[in-house]
């Protein structure tokens, strides 16, 4: 599922950060020095015109801003340099007014440290109905991502989860225009020193920065010879991808690879969903550069088999490593973990839809992400590197006329429901998956994480 | 009059700033390096720890931040160094939450180099909404000031002037919060490297940057053995001065200096302001740090004789200097500038009202703004730094239970109502003023610039 709420909440301008463990790096997936993916044999172009080609392809492409239409973009600090040309670029195409929510760590970790405990339970309502109020008047929404992942690691648990949960409460109205598409937005990133850190901690800062830089240009196709035609072509790419499955009215989906044999069924009337879509003010965007996924609703009742995720999952400042899990009925029955098993399952006692899924998600693996072979503790790229599954809430917007149904009959459909969300990521060179018909038929969809 | 509107249109996060000549300084006055009266002889902090204590007095002395209370702040990126102090000495105070709203000069020139024509009638509403719903709720404001005051100087004046009346417009709701001090607010400044080059253009930027703190620190009491002391004998000795002209009812102030000779009657029910005021919301705030003015509403049909300015006035990107006008009747009958005698003209010629005067100031030549010497292209300095009076709007809160008068009711008082308001400087050493009572009888109140 295209990244929405998790990136939005992780935005600093929300004060409240999900606690992570970024130290660790799923040791040899780290980018090698030789045969460096990220290098740039196709454009001469400098840095800076790389990055106001990102800015351009990312007001153009990603956001479809309209020529008078008003802007209100989020971004760190850290991420000025991009915020200012993305602001140039969407004066350029005609915005009406750019107007940039700034946030500041320094300022977020003076908080956790000074502010009084009943601070933690309250939000900026005031700000997060002006942003709706802007949403409503015509306003598009460009979230800069690329926070410290690790920056409230070290912070109190209880104060970080109250403090995310009066922000989600606040922000609540204003996301709602966002999760169903009612306006064009997308979320962009834009390489921070503490990210970097995070990602290359064995590397000079200039030398980690450096390499995140060019993780995202390569990642949103900057490094092509024509960015919008190569965004152009992948979104159609991704359409037909969604187009064929949903034609195709698979029951099932049957995984095959090392420690997975899983058949997973989908929800009844379940879409396909992938790239761009037009929001319901009749702008065409595409919510997040990079994507690189279809995806749809699974059947909550519908798993069967084990499943051995093939990343590490960083959950609230914990990573969790070695996950194998065994579904029976759609519901989890044994779950391991090498590294972080309490976690995971405290993670999965949340409450009775948190040990169901909500997602399952197609990313071949040749993707750019996977390719970089990196970890980005950053849901924006790390859900675009594999096939993935989550565990939890499922999307109505992935079932046909899903926005117009009542929780009984989303339920009665299959769709799960749950106060969590958590993507794991289960794709690889090794995985095949099929899919099955429901008279029966099985067709094959991907061959060593490929697309047939 | 305490500043507030000018101020806060000024800010950066408004988007839309005043243009302003600001490379001129009035030659013979700028700070002599002997004899520098901006030294700090009296502590031996160091500069860090002197930013620390000015955050700190702000918060305190100035904003009155209670504890539990929400905190709404605007800075210029250029002002992050105060606004993380402050933001840091804000929930050491108890904050709940600080939202600090930054601006970027280079963002909003390129809104004027690359903006469709109709985005300068465009201001972002939905913010200033949301800052009057903060306000509503609970929060207390502070505005660091300090940004380039020759920002728009080259920029076209009639979109300055649609982009600054588009902001008033959608600013008016939350600023009436403000100016009938509704909720405690402040406003303090940061040296800021455009302010400190227009400031002294002749200086090396770091030594210029240096000058113009020492300004703020010397001007703000933080150059003293205890600053919230200091405030606290200052603020007494405002609200003393002006409990004393209230008690005094003077009908007439007689001015006497070079190129003066003055007599200015004082609207019926007219009420002496200055310092601190108790909030609606039941906190005590100083809104302007620095502060050192008593100031009421003149009456608009009371005003015979000549006055000379003693300061160069900045108005719309043009110096006005030289300025010496003749009243009659309370209307001035003649005006003339050395320098700028047109945009002088133009000024008056707005409307019927910018040609009377709305308010009358007093502040001792020996006011450390006054001592410093130094133009500084900012309202909240430069009104504190001579006797001061203003041509155009007068302000009802200087009128006993003015603000529940009507236009009417306020204009037969006296009260003068223009769409201007623009402070002219004509205190000195050498001014002299007498209070004239209803009776005739004459009362001295400052010889040579300085309170009997």
């Amino acid at each position: 599922m295209e990244c929405i709420i998790s990136e939005l909440l992780q935005n600093p301008i929300l004060q409240a950060r999900v606690a992570s463990g970024a130290r660790f790096i799923l040791k040899g997936t780290r980018m090698s020095q030789r045969g460096n993916p990220m290098t740039d044999p196709i454009t001469d172009r400098t840095f800076e015109q790389k990055l106001d080609l990102l800015a351009e392809v990312a007001v153009k492409v990603g956001l479809g801003l309209a020529s008078g239409q008003e802007l209100v973009m989020t971004a760190s600090l850290d991420a000025l340099p991009l915020a200012r040309r993305i602001t140039e670029q969407a004066y350029r195409a005609g915005a009406s007014l750019v107007t940039t929510l700034y946030s500041d760590d320094e300022a977020t970790l003076m908080r956790y440290r000074h502010a009084p405990d009943a601070s933690f339970d309250h939000a900026a309502k005031w700000l997060y109905d002006g942003i709706g109020a802007a949403f409503k008047s015509g306003a598009a929404r460009l979230a800069i991502a690329g926070g410290n992942p690790a920056l409230l690691s070290n912070e109190d648990p209880g104060k970080v989860g109250r403090a995310n949960s009066a922000v989600s409460k606040a922000y609540r109205p204003a996301l709602e225009l966002i999760t169903r598409h009612a306006i064009n937005w997308t979320i962009v990133a834009a390489a921070t020193p503490a990210w970097a850190a995070a990602m290359f901690p064995e590397d000079a800062p200039d030398a980690a920065l450096a390499k995140v830089w060019e993780a995202i240009l390569q990642t949103t196709r900057i490094n092509t010879p024509d960015p919008v035609a190569a965004w152009k072509t992948h979104d159609a790419g991704l359409h037909h991808r969604a187009a064929y499955m949903n034609e195709k009215r698979f029951s099932y989906l049957q995984y095959r690879g090392p420690g997975t044999d899983f058949k997973l069924g989908l929800a009844d009337d379940h879409l396909w969903l992938g790239g761009g879509t037009t929001a319901g003010n009749g702008y065409y965007c595409i919510p997040n550069m990079p994507t690189e996924e279809v995806f749809t609703t699974p059947h909550k009742d519908r798993a069967e088999g084990t499943v051995t995720a093939t990343k590490p999952l960083s959950h609230q400042g914990t990573m969790i490593e070695g996950i194998k899990v065994r579904f029976e009925d759609g519901r989890i029955v044994e779950a391991h973990a090498s590294r972080g098993q309490e976690v995971l399952q405290r993670l999965i006692d949340t409450d009775e839809g948190a040990r169901r899924l909500g997602e399952v998600a197609l990313v071949p693996h040749s993707s750019p992400i996977a390719a970089s072979g990196v970890l980005f503790f950053n849901t924006l790229f790390d859900e675009n590197a594999a096939s993935h599954i989550a565990l939890g809430q499922s999307y109505s917007s992935c079932l046909k006329d899903g926005d117009t149904l009542t929780p009984e009959q989303l339920a009665a459909k299959g769709a799960n429901d749950s106060l969590i969300h958590v993507d794991w990521m289960i794709g690889s060179g090794q995985l095949d998956i099929d899919g099955i018909t429901a008279t029966g038929s099985v067709e094959p969809l991907m061959r060593q994480g490929e697309w047939i």
